[in-house]
């Protein structure tokens, strides 16, 4: 559907001058909620119990030391772990089994740091990724885009650069992410050049760099090199990759070497097995999270052979499928009960987690699409991962990024931010006198208690409609879809470009015109 | 919107012959996951530490010592608050003030029992309330009904039964809950014979009887004794009341009187304040939860004195405001972490407890309604809560139930059933001979071990669209809402009552035409 269809449908004309009235008045502020990142106030939900734990844990050593991972294409990260007391096997002349005795990679990954910053060109929007900081960034990915005045369609680098600029625009994000969307207008062996700047040149947050072939990550971390110095680059962590297991047990070559790029930079990375279960992992959670864990602590501990204290993410994206019809199905709740499994385990290793996002299978930002994201969002949010991808715009299980959902999921981050800020319990806020102040039957509008609160008691969603239905009515009776259509227009006329550097804007284009004609376009 | 207008703002005609197809085929039945209750298999999330949980107890035992509860027009409440230890004061003719010493609700709550059977008139209905049972009813109360074809109208008996048939067909309810909807074309003081009759009669679970005036509530439970025989209801909990206090800290004669009809009966009755944060209750959430106990307590202990081992269920409903408009909000962040400390607080009295539900302000069952819905949800299934009120239909802030968003709710019901098992870890589940198996880079789909869990490993929704998007598209690109509106439909046509005996069929309309009679209307 598109917005014309859905306000003619309704039968209401055009848009009323009130409309924007009643949203103004600084609606979804909350300007005490906003912050660089979350530092987590609330526990974690500890699903397991310690028994239950250590089998889990005892299942991935199994896995490592008699099943073993197949690593492709990448002799030295096979000499690397060799030299570490891998057990090598050769498979194929291009594929190595490597089998790891029980501790053997807890011990390499000592040197991993358990929290670490990832620093943003403006230093007041660097994250800490570990311990008790939350990061949420887009979500990353999806080939299509979709926004109701246009349904699916194939991205672009202008939806790129567009939906950087509805994530600088959110204070209920900390991170632009990487591949927003896919450019498929570019082509795939210089689509990084372009990303990379748009992320540096749009938001000054910190983002991710390509994985996608060894010379497009060491590119993007070249292009970091342009924005902070080398210096600074060697010593500090400033853009990570997002590095995916070929699962079941397997870590192919360009995964290995982009690791290798990035670790050997100084740079983080983000080790994910992509799990669907019954496909490349049991159907049964718990041995999905083992082999999770299990593949994940691999990438991390080639990390720490390349370069000892570079940042390693492990992470785990847990999914399940339609049995009848073979299926993925995201924001169901066996993977969510996963994730707050894997929170536990994360913390035991003391490595930060990434896990879970707002997921969904739904094809529009409808009911299913909302219900299906809370839920695996509040796994997220409840099992204390630290770098939360895919906190916006997912739709379509990941095939498709839809501009209305970024905005909608923003918004339901905004509320996640006061929900990781708990309870506090103390005089002021248990509030007896302000009780006392009227007693038995009398309202407490007016208490002296409301008034100093009153501000920042409750989250302000900036667009979610809560008022009474006739107001609503009159205002056009809009569903959430309409209004976050609204919304994200809005934000995109509104964007200004945070300031950069000219001298550095100009390196930089410099750096990707040359990079651009250095080679022939390739689609693949 | 209606359906036709949604149906046809797409352009794709009218419906597809396999767009049933792709329904049918048991998606959705999870015949596994079928109890008439719930057993929590996980933990719940206790939110607060020790310490602020008996600041919280302090401060309820301090409002109730020193500000006290007003008591309005029910001198035998008096009466019998103050024979057990209250410090009464007289606020006007027909008001008492009673104060209470710290622990002397908790002695008398000492004989509430933890845990109870309510039966149903089908025994394999019959649920249990507390401990690790957890029951799911319909959304209670609302004056308006919301559908798409007729969009919103005041509820009428008719609606009523379309709805407790709903209930009854959905396998993710357990309990047919109370004031489904208002039947607002029924005199307001014979309502109550149609509603219970209706519980009765179309349906063969538990259910809630009236509470609006006392008489009203010796009438519901006499109807139960035509079903069941007296000499059953007096030894057994067949039916409960759902009693709100008038906050702040105000129990009027109509509930107390109602309570006490309960009580003696041996029936079970639920204490709810209502708290509207900022409104009638501190706007921060800990004075709300502190005030929400003291409230909730008073009621369950005149349980007590009326009964000692009457069954009483501590409640709380707990929600926030737009400070901006004055408009209560509901799905928010704030209660949802107020709910898991009720949950905490609850524990510690040793009674069972009804808090949160399916909450939302949208008025349509939308993005915004599902988003708000699961967050509230999840705080009720995290929180341990016993008796979930409102986990199906809730829209517009309670004053519109809706049948899309019940279908809606009960298939996220279904899936809560799953998430309520947790995660079993063992040999057969970790499933490292299934991954040995075939080794690495070799997918598991004909494993024997992904063969032997296919039909059970994850929730299987009958609702929700986890197609890719070409299928979704060529059967008409529905959103959830369409969906939603078909499946009500379908359900209330393949609808069959269940058998209910003549002779006491006869004998319930007998005593309902009989109380019809003996009274003019009355619409207040």
């Amino acid at each position: 559907m598109t917005v014309k269809e859905a306000e003619q449908k309704r039968g209401r004309g055009s848009r009323r001058a009130n409309r924007v009235a009643a949203r103004s008045g600084g609606a979804g502020q909350n300007e005490h909620l906003q912050v660089p990142f979350i530092r987590r106030k609330i526990k974690t939900y500890d699903l397991l119990d310690e028994e239950s734990l250590q089998k889990i844990e005892q299942c991935a050593d199994r896995i490592l030391a008699e099943i073993g991972i197949e690593f492709r294409e990448d002799p030295e990260t096979v000499r690397l772990f060799r030299e570490a007391g891998g057990v090598v096997t050769p498979v194929s002349e291009e594929a190595w089994n490597i089998r790891f005795e029980p501790g053997m990679l807890r011990e390499i990954l000592k040197t991993a740091p358990a929290r670490f910053t990832q620093h943003a060109r403006n230093p007041k929007n660097s994250v800490e990724i570990g311990g008790d900081a939350m990061v949420f960034a887009p979500a990353y990915g999806s080939p299509f885009i979709m926004d109701m005045d246009k349904n699916r369609r194939y991205g672009t680098i202008a939806d790129f650069e567009n939906l950087v600029k509805l994530a600088q625009s959110s204070p209920w994000l900390h991170h632009s992410g990487g591949t927003i969307c896919e450019p498929t207008d570019i082509p795939v062996n210089k689509r990084h050049l372009d990303m990379v700047y748009a992320h540096i040149r749009y938001s000054d947050r910190a983002f991710l760099g390509s994985i996608t072939a060894p010379e497009r990550a060491e590119d993007s971390i070249e292009m970091t090199r342009i924005l902070f110095g080398s210096d600074f680059v060697d010593q500090n962590c400033v853009i990570m990759g997002n590095f995916n297991s070929t699962s079941p047990l397997v870590w192919d070559g360009v995964s290995t070497q982009g690791i290798r790029a990035y670790a050997s930079a100084g740079q983080g990375s983000i080790h994910l097995p992509f799990l669907l279960g019954g496909a490349v992992s049991p159907v049964t959670m718990a041995g999905s999270i083992a082999q999770s864990l299990a593949e994940s602590m691999v990438g991390c501990a080639l990390t720490q052979l390349v370069r000892p204290g570079a940042p390693a993410i492990l992470a785990s994206f847990l999914s399940s499928m339609s049995l009848r019809t073979g299926s993925p199905t995201f924001g169901t709740p066996e993977p969510a009960l996963g994730s707050l499994v894997m929170g536990q385990l994360a913390r035991r290793l003391n490595l930060p987690l990434r896990c879970a996002g707002n997921f969904s299978t739904s094809k529009l930002p409808d009911g299913q699409a909302m219900q299906q994201g809370m839920m695996s969002m509040m796994s997220a949010v409840q099992c204390g991962a630290n770098y939360i991808l895919h906190s916006a715009g997912f739709l379509d299980g990941l095939l498709s990024m839809s501009f209305e959902k970024f905005v909608m999921d923003t918004d339901m981050c905004g509320a996640l931010h006061t929900y990781l800020n708990g309870i506090d319990v103390n005089d002021e806020t248990l509030a007896f006198a302000a009780l006392a102040e009227g007693g038995p039957g009398e309202h407490l509008f007016g208490t002296a208690h409301t008034l100093r609160h009153y501000e920042t008691a409750y989250w302000d969603t900036g667009l979610n409609d809560d008022q009474p239905y006739e107001s609503w009515s009159e205002q056009g009776g809009d569903d959430a879809m309409i209004s976050a259509n609204r919304k994200w227009k809005k934000i995109l006329n509104e964007y200004d470009a945070p300031a950069l550097d000219t001298a550095v804007d100009e390196e930089l284009k410099e750096f990707v015109a040359r990079k651009k004609t250095s080679m022939d376009d390739a689609w693949y």
